[in-house]
């Protein structure tokens, strides 16, 4: 620079910091367990030993990186811990690592392929890649979103595009010329799919929540008859979502049922594949996904079960022209000849968010460096290591297992025989924070039929059977602790 | 691991490239001049370099960067160029890049406090920082977002929660007791305040755009007609945006004025500092956002103009608990101890997203390695750069100035006598194809009152005057090649 006191870090420095951060990572990677899963921090810890202001002038990145050891990590709960095995266990990997430094040097926004072909084009490699890896059509055209939330907020405002009630130029409220709109989804599927519906104007009344069978499944009959009271009360049904992989039990919606459904009712089906959608390329486990193909859209997170930082939702769709005419504003600054003559896509037309990072490049250093067949072999262990601790569950007086594993989560609890049933849900509350506050394993739980359940999710890339078989010692362990002080 | 089949990349190679990437960025970024600014491949190119299938079996990293170099590199439009003047000139930096690698290996979500404490507690303590450095007041609470758009459509949900009509519970269709809701923005708002309204079900026409004075601010008389004129016809006006900075001309609605009507009509303030709010940090600038904090809601895009790596766009409002109840949802498997007694936030509560990537990583490095002195005299220099240019154009015959110039974006146009007023449109594309086909710069353009219109917006922290000094050259030289042999 002309004027040293201006432009960019020194970038001697960057090499020296940089190449000290790589060791770190490698560190901290290797012995992603030597810190507790759970951060063990109270409320405002973290806070109270930051400054309250910014600093005016220039500090080193040696104190930098000082305070990053010294008040950040007490304050992170390690989802890179090969026992982290709350909500979904995931994690990222070093080849992801190495797509989003290169990301965030280049820094681009793809927001139209002008402004990166690239990023744009490699988007639309590698969401072809996944598609064909869970044995979709290439009638899918798909992009990339930050969250599931959005995606699937995406796939409910498409849906009330396809309506064509005019709701993108005059809206919703104060027209008497709107019916009430009703989507349905089950009562085991994500809050994101309400979330949606609130966001949207369809407000919570217009989720229509649907029973679940036994196994936690949506029930197409009581789909059928919920749309029938609907259309008979005025209702106007439009949109269903079948989940493949619930957040709670990870049950598989019957998916070919609903798009049945969904076809003779003239609704949108969208798939929330979130979780399980990614298990579908496991040849085995391509079923989880029969019926998807006549979805109007899917979602599927790399991020979630295959390696792939956060964040990296993908989205798909039969029907880009009716996202596009749900999102797409075109201001003049953003006009491009390429765009106006239609020769290429600009991402930015098929949701909220205007500015995109370039996330494609992580997804394809990480599919590149494992294979398929690589990521498929890390997912069978998951699902024959979560499988092993079914069994031991099955096996044992002292607990039981509440919902099928068709995936790598296992939910179950305890129920030692001195103890009555009316104490369980204490008795497993005290349980998962007992096996929390260890520090050495880190599992979630959900309520199903007013039971409250311990869940175990695998999907760490670290993880291995001892810290399964460990977990398990743990839970007996602390169960005996639990039930011999009682 | 006990299969060495399994698990993340071998580490040594992750330390071996890692360094290779750390030295790849560092000479990257110090020749960030080597490539065309605008990527110079036709629709397609990139893409059909790439295999249409996923590969089976593991690539080796020196193959995967190899096809970096060869086939992405040439498909980027590099936004690191100092030359980069389009839309807004906005980079990234290198502790940003450090920041992003730590995330990376991280890789936490923090949906919740719990997921990883310092996540929640760090984006509170940097927002706090860059509310005291543009001096806005504690009474706002700040919260990261991926973009601006998603941003503003959180204050658009906001304002129609605070109406208190039951549209979280009931939604907006074919309710006969609401009125029409009607929010306002100015002619030359950024596209996304109208996007929100199409997502949100108001509809493009429930969004109303008020005429902007000669110097493209909104007209507040103009805006309390309106107001008067849609409560008459039955309206329910509910929301007002006003820019500080719109995307065109950069040009500043009087917020002011625009918070006493709203305070008058009850209507909910937001105020778009996407680009102009990061200029209130120089104190000479201070000022832009007078009147903002009267405002519902503000977001300002560190992304954009301080050095910060995309996405990160700072949310902040004095309403929390109206924004909580816009978007939470709290399903029993997100419950937990803290989040239930209220000791601590949860940050998927003020958003549709529920996953967080950790984001305030990047901008403590980038704040603490330049100091606030330090990101102010860059801003500075880039405003100074900006006035230079723009007093270049008002002293040319041959060039006309379009627009004030209150930070570092230039409007102008070509006006060579020898060319007709009504060629002067085509001239200007011609221009700006023309120099931008240089390799040597890249601007984009607007139309004003039908005009074509040249941006040359400076926000690089790599650029400097001989950069600015080329672009003018090149103006010069290609006006002249295209009317000399008109």
């Amino acid at each position: 620079m002309a004027n040293p006191q201006l432009g960019d870090m020194n970038s001697d420095e960057f090499r020296i910091y940089g190449k000290q951060l790589i060791d770190w990572i490698a560190d901290y990677l290797d012995q992603s367990d030597r810190y507790p899963v759970l951060s063990q921090v109270l409320p405002g810890e973290v806070k109270a030993k930051l400054p309250q202001q910014a600093p005016a002038v220039p500090e080193s990145m040696e104190a930098i990186l000082g305070d990053f050891n010294r008040i950040i990590i007490p304050g992170i709960t390690h989802w890179n811990n090969p026992s982290f095995f709350a909500y979904f266990g995931i994690t990222g990997s070093m080849p992801g690592v190495l797509g989003e430094m290169l990301s965030a040097a280049l820094n681009v926004n793809g927001m139209l392929w002008r402004t990166s072909p690239s990023a744009t084009e490699l988007e639309e490699v590698v969401l072809s890649w996944l598609r064909q890896m869970v044995g979709l059509p290439d009638s899918f055209f798909g992009v990339v979103h930050d969250t599931a939330s959005i995606s699937s907020l995406i796939a409910v405002a498409a849906a009330r595009e396809r309506l064509n009630l005019r709701i993108r130029e005059e809206g919703m409220a104060g027209r008497s010329d709107l019916p009430r709109l009703r989507m349905y989804t089950s009562e085991q599927s994500h809050s994101s799919i309400e979330k949606a519906g609130i966001i949207l104007g369809i407000g919570r009344s217009g989720v229509r929540k649907i029973e679940v069978d036994p196994d936690f499944r949506m029930r197409p009959d009581r789909l059928m008859t919920a749309i029938e009271e609907d259309r008979a009360a005025g209702w106007l049904p439009f949109f269903a979502c079948a989940t493949v992989g619930t957040t709670s039990t990870t049950s598989i919606d019957p998916v070919a049922a609903v798009a049945d459904i969904c076809a003779r009712e003239k609704m949108w089906l969208h798939v929330d594949g979130a979780y399980g959608g990614t298990a579908a390329i496991v040849p085995e486990l391509r079923y989880v996904l029969n019926g998807a193909d006549r979805a109007d859209s899917i979602v599927i997170n790399p991020h979630k079960w295959l390696f792939t930082q956060v964040d990296f939702s993908a989205f798909y769709t039969r029907h880009p022209d009716i996202v596009k005419r749900a999102f797409s504003i075109l201001p003049e600054y953003l006009r491009s000849n390429e765009g106006d003559v239609g020769a290429v896509k600009n991402l930015m037309d098929y949701g909220p968010a205007l500015g995109r990072r370039f996330r494609a490049l992580k997804f394809w250093f990480i599919v590149r460096t494992f294979g398929v067949e690589g990521l498929i072999d890390r997912l069978r262990e998951h699902i024959r290591l979560a499988k092993m601790f079914a069994g031991w569950i099955d096996a044992s007086a002292d607990f039981e297992r509440v919902a099928p594993v068709p995936f790598s989560t296992v939910c179950f609890r305890a129920v030692p025989n001195n103890v009555p049933a009316n104490k369980l849900n204490e008795l497993n509350t005290h349980l998962l924070e007992a096996v929390n506050a260890t520090g050495e394993v880190f599992m979630s739980h959900t309520v199903l039929n007013e039971r409250y359940i311990l869940r175990l999710a695998i999907g760490n890339i670290r993880t291995e059977e001892k810290h399964v078989v460990r977990t398990w010692e743990l839970l007996r362990e602390c169960t005996k602790k639990l039930t011999s002080s009682e």
